[in-house]
């Protein structure tokens, strides 16, 4: 699309008046965000006679939680695509609840598909409609966005074959995935384009190669440097359902404000937890913090006992309401997030839950 | 002032140039605001050669609090206008301690009269008076800021009953001036001028009433939200003396970060509490965190047994010199700090203040 | 070298867009800092055609701790210079460790000399290299420079001596190098140009003697603001060895998120302790919150002590593995990190070095 921006305003600069990308931090589209958006809309729309912006939202907003910011958009007129592959919520002919607030909805899950299909991929799809010229240099990104999202289908595995093709091995594209969350912490709310481009191998190769190999080694380090913290004070019990359940307090024994934060260190400590069990055993890890729990499980988990984090906050929700228990996320690997005076009760109604599950 | 800008200097930019709004956290004039206020300035003077500008406070800057961010400003001989109606110490021959750095210091404390007259209704008349066309535009805004500042006075009614004649009912200003604090919640630092003109009513009507009527809805949950974790943990019992004093641990029994903010937080549950048992009655709410609390009492406790929380402060400034206690507000509503190692002191002298108050 | 800027490209604003001040929190060369030169040096080449910039560290760039930064900034090849007086590790045939990532490397360790030659004097040299025209204005820069970094040598007083000549005494020195700090808490990352040249008496010399003035007595009064909450909570114990320890809960006994933060608070309070017992005598002051320490030792530990923070720091890594402990600085000056869960383990053993230290 940048390329056909600076085709059609004839000037190099256009790309970069007519064109913003603005990362989130949340997982839905944010109050936060959107009052940037619209300050900075508003303000070229009556300083500098601009028209309204195009919104696209990437791997975002699809759910429920996107109405609120999206009614805002929405009342300043202001168009609305959203390119997403998270669960939308019930489908009835072919709409979903926060569709009233879009023009355009791309989705797998509207067409019967999933999230295995990524974010990444449906851009690149998207990106070679729009501008077929530019789709052959995009082709390795869907095969990074599904390493990055541990997607598992034929579409997923082949996206990551297409990667090989272009000389972007398995191994390469764990790397340029983990290197770009690793870059993002820094880079917060900074677009930080040049740099992106660079990891994600759209500019010099060898400037790509030298960075992610610098960038990753780093991460590498820094994630050693957390689990030398954190494993020792790691609990783990195996349950008389034969769960294997780990719990770490994450405020206490992991270091704080830097890479990687809770909820990453959280994988890397229940990846350590499945390396040592193996993929096949049911693994619950939990990470909790003063007002807040991450957790991940396997899929063995959700298979045979039907685990579902989603279920179990809703029932903690019921339980306890004074605690104001909030979170989800996917069957395994969410957040809860809860007022810290009844952290107590909460932490033990989850393992209460996990305790109960069985075959 | 603002039309007057764009005919002046013949140019549709110069609203821009020429005037920045840069909204304030703190109840007065800060040194992270002054620092930013001055870089600005400074470099507008000597890159773009533009004059030094005028600086305007709304709502701040009459206090001693005051004075370090002005003297600062004045060493650079900027024009100071303080716009303030809040309490700016003792008056001499008009005069307070703040005039010694402000170069016209409207408040009608200086003119015998009190805060019952707003900042937002002082604004409307200085507009007035600098540009009589644009007026009538804004002859609601003292209404909303009647109401968002809980006025008492006929002044504040007649503005009230004027703001109704513009199409603004009771239930409307309310709406409009709650808005404006959850949408500043998100905003922070950023000046958000399209989206508080609309939520203002200064710009497309229809648009205006869609906005509020979100943001209401919205605001509302999450009042309810934080109610439901902060009330089940209230601590309330009705003292010897009459009052009901009611005590909630807002860091461990309120969702953090969020709107509400502690100190609204400690205002709704207040209201709750007067609905409960009426605004005649005496009623004392104080949320407290680690370092910090918040109070809020009826009239009635000032009224009937003189209770001042910033005489209750300076009592507790010498009781207990090591705590660092520091804070105050009006009468009736307020917030206390201290050092986190003496919060049960402070706490416990602060109920101790409360239990010997006698009618 | 700003007017050279102004001169060779014939624009008043060629110092602004080609010249960038960008202040640094950490002692060294961060990823937050990094990405955000990366991210304006990308867009300023792409958007704005300018060549990649020239990196000037000061004060900074010249340890271990700079390596990953710098190796980002060399992927785009940007060149590099460092001015800096930090320990810069081993020096073997004039070169250390970080010097594969610099092109230009000024430090005094690699000559010879130690870090009583100060950033700022290094910068002042360089700068009347570069440009002779300019010294004369800056030369009263190193003895504030030499007062602020406790430098003691022969330069270092002639450095004092000079500014003495140019009207600044040691005492202007001193109000001088605390008003840049307490001025720089308040600027976090914004560059604050002119009033730090003001404040430097770069400028009007009328208003740099009212703003020091100002600036000084305010935080004056913010010192003796927190030490009154400080001093009373600090538990001093003579050891049998003789050494005077101090230990203060810094997180609990202190006001947080204002000035002095916790390092200039134990500086500080550390003074008030060689105040009372003289500088000859040997005093330890540890400032601990949840998850760090900070300390200060008067040179009487280092000299009959050989008491050095570093090598405790090193100790406590492998003692405590699983504590994370991470930090140093100078021998008798520096801080200490360390996860929450294991403070206690970490700062008995801190305690037990100090208690074992022999003369």
């Amino acid at each position: 699309m940048v390329p056909l921006l600076k085709d059609m305003n004839n000037s190099n600069d256009a790309e970069w008046h007519f064109f913003k990308r603005a990362p989130s931090k949340a997982p839905f589209y944010e109050l936060e965000d959107v009052v940037k958006d619209l300050s900075f809309a508003l303000e070229d729309l009556e300083r500098h006679g601009q028209k309204l912006p195009l919104l696209v939202l990437m791997d975002n907003g699809s759910t429920e939680e996107d109405i609120l910011a999206l009614m805002k958009v929405k009342i300043y007129d202001i168009e609305v695509v959203v390119v997403d592959h998270h669960y939308p919520g019930v489908v009835e002919d072919g709409k979903v609840a926060v569709d009233e607030y879009v023009d355009i909805h791309v989705n797998p899950y509207l067409v019967g598909g999933d999230s295995n299909i990524t974010a990444g991929a449906l851009a690149v799809e998207l990106a070679g409609m729009i501008n077929p010229e530019v789709k052959d240099r995009l082709l390795h990104l869907p095969g990074i966005a599904a390493v990055g999202d541990h997607a598992r289908s034929d579409e997923a595995e082949k996206y990551i074959q297409i990667a090989a093709e272009k000389g972007y091995d398995a191994d390469d594209l764990e790397k340029v995935a983990s290197s770009i969350d690793f870059e993002a912490f820094y880079l917060r709310f900074m677009n930080g384009r040049g740099i992106i481009d660079t990891i994600l191998g759209l500019g010099n190769r060898e400037k790509h190669q030298k960075l992610v190999d610098a960038l990753y080694k780093e991460l590498h380090k820094r994630v050693e440097w957390q689990l030398k913290a954190a494993m020792p004070n790691l609990k783990t019990q195996k349950l008389e359902n034969g769960i294997i359940f780990s719990v770490l307090d994450v405020e206490k024994y992991a270091h704080k404000f830097t890479f990687p934060a809770p909820g990453k260190t959280c994988g890397y400590v229940h990846d350590q937890m499945v390396q040592k069990y193996g993929e096949e055993v049911p693994i619950i890890t939990l990470a909790y913090g003063p007002d807040f729990g991450v957790i991940r499980a396997t899929d063995a988990v959700n298979e045979s006992f039907g685990f579902n984090l989603n279920t179990i906050i809703s029932k903690l929700m019921v339980e306890i309401p004074e605690a104001g228990v909030d979170g989800g996320g996917h069957e395994c690997a969410g957040s809860l997030k809860f007022v810290e005076g009844l952290s107590k009760e909460v932490l033990q109604g989850f393992a209460r839950e996990v305790l109960s599950l069985e075959k």
